[in-house]
């Protein structure tokens, strides 16, 4: 095995610094993965949005305008990248729902991704951030496909994320400090 | 160090098989990824071209449709995933000269991407297409790097090329099978 415990050690505590926290997770994840990358503790980059070109016009010699476009579908998650030697395989969404986290937010074909990259030996995982609350989680992908694949239900419970997701701390220029969460998640040696 | 050697073992060896190659590195590549992803041996995918989105029409309610956009300087490679556990990156360049791959044709910023990948423990390369010959290469990003900051020269000499790249087999179903290669550069275990 290679992920020393999966345990989570810190969901119970309800406190959280979202003082510096941005605007959109989207942006406060960009600006940590500049922040690794600066630091270069990891290289970690969101994917382009996948984009359908039709038609492109050169208004002059060196300048190429796309005048007709369409937005794709992502056959992948948005984020991918390098982290001590692992692969990193995530997707980030906002809920703003007090109680749950729609299905509806996150394709079918994107769980498929991450169960594929699972079972190549990524470390995957989406992050949630529950907009109400200010509050960001990492749930392993491999404890969300199995409640996903298992239940019914259109949602994940706020309930459930609360007992089974890892809350990710904002600190000073990151905003959303998941390789923290990661470390602690993933990386945590079984001290007892 | 994790990759048991680095050794060439085939590159002497100047018979190749184009037969059933396609038309564009680009799609060849693409190709073995999505039979790689089919047969769930790897999950590599291309990235999207990076793009700058300035206006954006709703003509009818659910459709977005891009009327202003233009093309914005990749600021890592192309390709990247997992494969055996590892995190795989690379950059995959057509080369239309007899005699040499310029480097006018790889980004600075890509060539760093490269570096830094490689720190956090990547298997990093880059593809090279000698359109001429019809012979694709993986020359590892070790190797590229270690040429490319000692010399003065605007380009890699195709002799650098054949002396230091991997060919890469073109197969049935797989018109670039790049991944035979790097089980061959990087998990061939050290026979004498």
């Amino acid at each position: 095995m290679k992920y020393p415990n999966g345990q989570k050690n810190y969901t119970k505590n309800s406190s959280h610094d979202t003082a510096r926290r941005g605007m959109s997770l989207e942006g406060d994840i960009n600006s940590a993965c500049k922040y690794y990358l600066d630091m270069d503790k990891a290289n970690i980059h969101k994917k382009p949005t996948p984009i359908q070109i039709v038609k492109v016009d050169y208004p002059s010699r060196n300048k190429a305008k796309i005048t007709e476009a369409y937005f794709k579908v992502p056959s992948t998650t948005d984020y991918n990248g390098i982290y001590r030697g692992y692969y990193i395989d995530f997707e980030a969404k906002e809920s703003r729902s007090k109680t749950a986290f729609p299905f509806s937010s996150i394709h079918p074909h994107q769980v498929k991704h991450l169960k594929s990259v699972l079972k190549h030996g990524a470390i995957a995982f989406i992050i949630i951030r529950m907009v109400h609350y200010e509050i960001d989680y990492l749930i392993k992908a491999e404890d969300f496909i199995l409640f996903y694949e298992s239940t019914s239900r259109r949602s994940l419970p706020y309930d459930w994320i609360k007992e089974h997701g890892h809350m990710i701390r904002s600190r000073f220029l990151i905003p959303c400090d998941f390789l923290s969460t990661i470390d602690e998640v993933y990386f945590r040696s079984d001290k007892k």
